[in-house]
């Protein structure tokens, strides 16, 4: 008895966490495709095959399940760009295949990018939370760029590393704006031209440099 | 008759450019003290020594004069980052001007760009006038790093141009908010971190290269 599942899909129960996905799927979808402010919780419990009593039961009101999806893409992304760079790689293949994997994310989700990640940057409850992950980011990259540094038997005070990393993540978020306002873009193409940029720089650019990955 | 010229303070009269430039001192340095929404009309006027009928007379409301001082601001910034990377000099130095004069600015008003700039990066009616403010910028670099290569008697793409300039001011960006947030940071400091990325780039950054002003 203890195993019975009853076939009635009306009685399915899907555990919490599955069914916090759905909602935060469909949270996501609804806040990229209209705007944080016209989003409706009508349509976010519709589009998840939910309640709204539940949606709010689960995750709360709007400016909750907002931050909610702010905090799972977020941390999507940075994971997809530490996954992709990988520790073993040389310092300059890692930069490229993270800022890659970013601006695959992007370019993924343009909407998304321009809902959650730029229309928020400024609106006091969202900010301190995007703040918070963009520290995030910005350790993931000086923590790169320290293994590339101890590699070569150097070191540089914390605080460089985090104004470069800052640098890099600024450059990089001016760019994916530009990309998810560029819907012809290649996201592919914006990443070797970060990369140009954040490898190289102006001047090594203005002298006609290329990098070009080694797979490429 | 004609030159005559009342000697009663009660009665000066300002030319209007004046007035307003008086007014827009005053909202700056009272926008920048409280943030957008808590500024009152009341102390702008109190503090520009002016009644508050006749700020909404010359500037509108509080949203239009929250614009102009944006506008004015931002022109500012720019001119000074434009005045500063004369034509006749070395792209280096150019750049590393402009940054000097960028984040001196910046280091000058860290709670104005907070409130001016930062806060504001999301909000729609102030995202849409930050955004032609900062193409703006963009066309500034943009045509600095033009100037460099048709010295070389090289061409680069404008949309080539356009995304390393995107990518260099989405920087700069990124670390004068890094800079507000740290009042004991040394602007001139900050604006020689910023040109070592992106004029060496991570690549040389990593090699253990510097890059020096000829004047330091």
């Amino acid at each position: 008895m203890l195993a019975r599942v009853s076939t009635n899909p009306a009685f399915k129960r899907l555990p919490r966490a599955v069914r916090e996905q759905q909602m935060l799927d469909a949270a996501v979808k609804v806040f990229s495709r209209r705007g944080y402010h016209a989003a409706s919780m009508d349509e976010i419990a519709e589009d998840a095959g939910i309640s709204k009593p539940m949606v709010y039961a689960y995750l709360g009101p709007k400016e909750d399940l907002f931050v909610a999806c702010l905090h799972r893409e977020c941390t999507r992304m940075i994971e997809a760009i530490a996954g992709a760079a990988a520790p073993d790689l040389p310092p300059d293949e890692r930069l490229w295949r993270g800022l890659r994997a970013f601006f695959g994310f992007v370019g993924a989700h343009r909407d998304g990018w321009s809902v959650l990640y730029r229309q928020t940057r400024g609106e006091p409850p969202f900010a301190g939370q995007l703040a918070t992950m963009r520290a995030r980011m910005v350790e993931v990259i000086a923590g790169m760029l320290d293994d590339a540094l101890r590699a070569q038997g150097r070191e540089v005070r914390e605080t460089d590393l985090e104004v470069i990393a800052y640098a890099l993540v600024g450059a990089s978020e001016s760019l994916a704006d530009w990309l998810a306002d560029n819907p012809t873009a290649d996201p592919e193409k914006t990443a070797t031209r970060m990369m140009n940029v954040a490898w190289l720089g102006a001047g090594q650019l203005i002298e006609g440099a290329v990098w070009r990955p080694a797979d490429g």
